[in-house]
């Protein structure tokens, strides 16, 4: 039997915009909090949704860069940006952390899945494969809290976040290695990372805190 | 006719050298402000002034940067700082934002040209060529303020500035295309983008602020 | 007599293992007090040991970074990490700036060295060389500071630090010029740059400071 490739193309594709969509919001709503303008907001959009890639890419001396060979992708994170202010602006529609909970998630397993498979080509060592992964996965946000002016929330809030994309990112290299198909390596990523990552923030889980 | 190529020549590298030192003094301006030493204060001084177009460089792959093909800037700029330091010290001369609002205004719009045109002939897409534009000329104002643990002012102050290089970038690229000689295409991007930016200041124009 | 090579190459090493392990703890203390969480903390140090090296790669444009070709480094930064915060969680022992001083100050000069040895070999101007042994040296706390949402410290405590990088990397990139080998311009250099910087320490000698 043919692996459904046009299928697991046309999915992938589809989580994919869903994620960056997710990022972007996520973006969006931290540069509004701040009381950025409009720029400053489109900004931050771009940088939580294409940080966290561009510096994968840049690291593994990748070009063109994604966004180069979907710039697509661009200008519908910039018309997203701008149909959130106006929508937030006239609706007082509440965006909320917790509306993107699910696509954040999902786009963390996709994020970490896509960087750990760039990396596996490079030829890199397991653990900088790993932390490739969860580079392309969380470096967006942290990015998008440094412009504005936070020590990044992956960084200081307890809830495991880069923790399931670094889980995420071995069980990716094992499967890889173990020679299972492309698709089924990304789509068992994904959902184990998902997975983690929902149920740490059901369960209320949290990492120690720092202590002096 | 010749295209005035000598002349073009001369007057780009004069102007380029006035927006590169004016660059560096808004760093030297906002390293001041929040009380560095002279070591943060020339660091700043450097990012504002080199920032923009290193990223540029850095994402479009060219080596050598433009700093180490004309390193004279760089002792130049190493100058502008101490010597700025020492005059503030020494005169109590107020150097405010108001004395480089010409100079950055003009040397936003060249930075975003010369952004634009290595984009071009990179070959990469319309989107992605202007948005190079707009980083040459804006991030080094970024990377300022984030070193000095600030919210960047393009993000958030309201003032159209991004928004000037923007416009200018998307004329640059259209102009090109037209097949308009590059030295004319410079002039009136340069033109454009500083004339536009001058004038929203001039008039009090303010982008819409952001509500939550 | 042949260069003392093997022992030349084994004094390296533990002088860099050293020096980044200080480089790491110096970041673990500033993500404590920053009430960072353990990915934070473990953040900060990668950040503080390995951001200097990494940034100095990328404008060079080397590949494979230090830390792919020495991956074990990796893996020791991370353990020793989770020591420290163990370790600080349960002893309540106090790991204080003062017991890093002379590692991190013999690492300054040891990664400003490699950074001007790396820079001369890739051919660049002077004062480009000298600039990348900096950048080497003193970046990653500034990329440290810069996650914890703090001014650079390098940049605002008037304590001479990059400063001593500065000299040091004049003087290897004349040793090395004038033909010394290399192992004794890397001693020199060593020596040169932590001893200024501790003697700065004990002195007591400040930078001016700025003033509006």
């Amino acid at each position: 039997m043919v692996p459904p490739d046009q299928w697991f193309d046309l999915a992938r594709l589809s989580v994919e915009v869903a994620a960056t969509g997710a990022f972007a919001l996520a973006g969006v709503l931290e540069g509004t909090r701040k009381r950025m303008d409009p720029v400053g907001i489109c900004a931050v959009g771009f940088l939580a949704a294409f940080g966290g890639g561009t510096l994968r890419d840049l690291l593994l001396d990748r070009r063109p860069f994604f966004w180069v060979q979907h710039v697509e992708m661009l200008w519908g994170v910039l018309a997203l940006c701008l149909l959130a202010m106006v929508v937030m602006r006239a609706r007082h529609l509440a965006l909320t952390e917790r509306a993107i909970l699910w696509p954040d998630a999902i786009g963390l397993g996709l994020f970490t899945a896509s960087g750990v498979q760039l990396a596996l080509d490079a030829g890199l060592p397991d653990l900088v494969v790993v932390l490739m992964g969860v580079v392309t996965g969380v470096f967006g946000g942290v990015l998008r809290d440094i412009v504005c002016n936070e020590i990044p929330a992956v960084f200081r809030d307890q809830r495991p976040y880069a923790v399931c994309a670094f889980a995420g990112g071995w069980a990716c290299l094992w499967l890889d290695r173990a020679g299972w198909p492309e698709w089924a390596v990304m789509l068992i990523t994904m959902t184990l990372t998902a997975g983690i990552r929902m149920l740490a923030v059901r369960q209320g889980w949290r990492l120690p805190g720092a202590r002096l």
